[in-house]
């Protein structure tokens, strides 16, 4: 017997039925606003997450020499591949490229609630736009996605920010600040302590009062005292975050977002809006996903410099959420029919089940050779609405018997008329 | 500049899309017989498949040691994995087990036409049920999943064979014989020459005469001349192939079925039918995809004895057929409506599009700021179907513009009435 392997999951289909209708239900969103699918491969090149995100990142990859002597890794994220990608036809397709894919990406780090080290994400992307309207039509394309997951506003929050305000803060100060180093400081201030939180601050390069002062302007949010306090640079970043903030009213997410500016994500590639989803109660107190804008990656992949912006829901993070909020959905194996057979029926049965398909049900017959009583058995276990019996007794007369599952009853019908020309005849049907 | 792997695929919109129908098309055809889907890990421990197939196996395995010091391997295919699964909850599971799933594989093998490193297959399995009609089952899934592809018997054929009649002629010749090897003999017969092949029927131990007579036997396939030749396991399994030949005319896919016994499927944990779907035309001279019995796999892997019987269609050598075929799908993107400003008319355009996409459509909008003539090019590029202008002059009349874009057809209609209750009203609507 061989176990699994830490942080990889089985989803057997009673764990995958409800998986699959919140994945069809992210995918719909984003099909309804024109992204498409692209699908990419589980394998790339070490060398782009090291180009990436340094040396370090190694650590939580998985990450191997392969049989042909190159360094690979299993991928950590899509957002390299996209990069790659639309380097790799850049000229060549239409703008705005909006992309869309759901699989799983893989990290070696301590499992957690929540955490696993082979997990999902949808990763909703637009390329080419460097509007406000691309910003809010990610929002948008969340808040919907949630919304039709069944979540409403009193269950979710999206805080919203933009790195240029907090970049162009730290450099209004008279310093020499590590803006990376102080945005990493940002994005864990809410898990640390405030001093070990402006020591960091102070490790950046500001002076205890700078820090003081840098974390009082962040900490409060006006953005009329933030573009008083800091200079052009600061004013262009207040008035694009409103812009966006702006787009995302008339797109219909305005009403999910409140500004955040202590909300940095602390990918170091984002250059604008950022935002991440929390849970409104509080009862999940990590960030459920993130998302925001990454103008300059393309050009550092060794493309044209395009704008981006794009959003990735983790599926076990929403699972967490949508519990939390009780519509994780309840999905049952369903099945339409059984076709029961009772002695040498199986041309007959197999017939009725044909038809049945024909049309669009889920249609299951015996493959066991099993009595009726165990076909019974069978049926109810996988829930069927209605299990047709075939009879040698009742084909004598030329009948079948029609039994509704929920309320037992049952009657007889004639075989030659069932389905017939009927999609899906139940036992009110025929009665 | 980063490059793709070699055997790796990135599949853009254009590509994916039909990939995703015929995905949908194999997925709706397992899910009416009643198989449900299952998700499983991506990586697996590399000893699973060095117990089931050998320490050789490990050349073809993206296999490496992970951080933690184990030995894992990117999962080649689902057997071993489904295997795992059933015995981890063979008690609980109601049977027969009816699997499901579309996923890639990796295996690190030479890349050729239709073959990569990278692979999707839908693996589809029954456990629990011995019987004819449980392979009979998989036939017909197989066949029914062709014929919604748009194949036809003219398109392909089933070469059908029972491992069970090839080891049994073995054993009835006055020799001792590696089975196994004899088996892998003949899975290689149709590829090499035929004094190639004798001499693997000697190695594996049979004289030249008897290598002669099998070799007769099992080309000409005459089941009564072979049930007359071999013992009483031999009858056996030729009574088993004819029930399941039986079994498949009751469910649909008995015509698409030829008995070949030279077609071995060289993968050793088969017990009992396989068979492979061959391009009848003969355009493409490989195996599309295969499938069998396997009833001794759970046992090996720690569990009780549970028959087993599945297939796997791969994606790449169905698409070779498909196209040799003609019947590869034509997907085009598909956008129902773009909605397109002109001047500050947000607010109205994304109204009208939040209710279009509430009815289901692909709505698109503008979120690059582009000129009227830009945004017509972009909806020209994703294929929409109407465009809704909505322009500021029109606006101030209450009105928008409703444009059939295969006509060039356009009229105005009142805006609060656009879309109104139609879920989808077209310029021949409102005109």
């Amino acid at each position: 017997m061989y176990d699994r392997l830490k942080g990889f999951r089985d989803f057997y289909p009673e764990e995958m039925a409800p998986r699959r209708e919140v994945i069809d239900t992210l995918e719909s969103t984003a099909t309804r606003y024109g992204f498409r699918e692209i699908s990419t491969p589980a394998l790339e090149r070490t060398q782009m997450y090291v180009d990436k995100s340094g040396e370090a990142i190694v650590e939580e990859l998985y990450a191997f020499e392969d049989k042909g002597g190159r360094e690979v890794s299993l991928t950590p994220e899509l957002t390299p591949t996209v990069a790659r990608m639309v380097v790799a036809k850049q000229q060549e397709l239409s703008k705005p490229i909006k992309w869309c894919s759901t699989r799983p990406f893989w990290r070696f780090e301590q499992v957690q609630q929540g955490r696993f080290r082979e997990f999902y994400q949808t990763n909703v992307d637009v390329f080419g736009s460097a509007e406000p309207e691309a910003d809010a039509e990610i929002l948008a394309f969340a808040a919907d996605a949630l919304a039709d997951l069944g979540l409403t506003g009193d269950d979710f929050e999206f805080r919203v920010s933009h790195r240029d305000i907090l970049s162009g803060l730290l450099a209004a100060f008279d310093a020499d600040v590590d803006a990376t180093a102080a945005i990493r400081a940002v994005d864990k201030r809410a898990k640390i302590e405030q001093a070990e939180y402006l020591g960091l601050l102070s490790d950046a390069g500001l002076s205890s009062e700078q820090a003081e002062r840098f974390d009082d302007l962040v900490a409060r949010g006006d953005l009329d005292e933030i573009a008083e306090f800091g200079g052009e640079d600061v004013r262009d970043a207040v008035e694009n975050l409103r812009d966006v903030l702006a787009a995302a009213e008339d797109f219909g997410a305005r009403e999910y977002c409140n500004v955040s500016l202590t909300t940095a994500r602390g990918l170091d590639y984002y250059t604008g809006v950022v935002f991440e989803c929390f849970d409104s109660t509080g009862e999940i107190s990590r960030s459920v996903f993130g998302g925001g804008r990454y103008d300059d990656l393309i050009e550092s992949f060794g493309g044209q410099p395009i704008p981006a912006v794009g959003v990735a829901p983790g599926l076990a993070p929403l699972s967490l959420l949508c519990q939390r909020a009780g519509v994780w959905p309840e999905e049952a194996l369903t099945t339409d029919y059984y076709v029961l057979t009772v002695g040498d029926t199986r041309d007959v049965a197999s017939r009725i089940a044909r038809d049945l398909r024909a049309s669009g049900n889920v249609v299951e017959v015996d493959v066991s050779d099993r009595s009726f009583g165990a076909q019974m058995g069978y049926a109810d276990s996988v829930n069927a609405e209605t299990v047709v019996i075939v009879g040698e007794q009742d084909l004598a007369n030329d009948e079948v018997t029609v039994k509704d599952m929920s309320s037992g009853d049952q009657t007889t019908t004639p075989v030659e008329a069932f389905p017939g020309d009927r999609d899906a005849p139940t036992y009110d049907d025929v009665v």
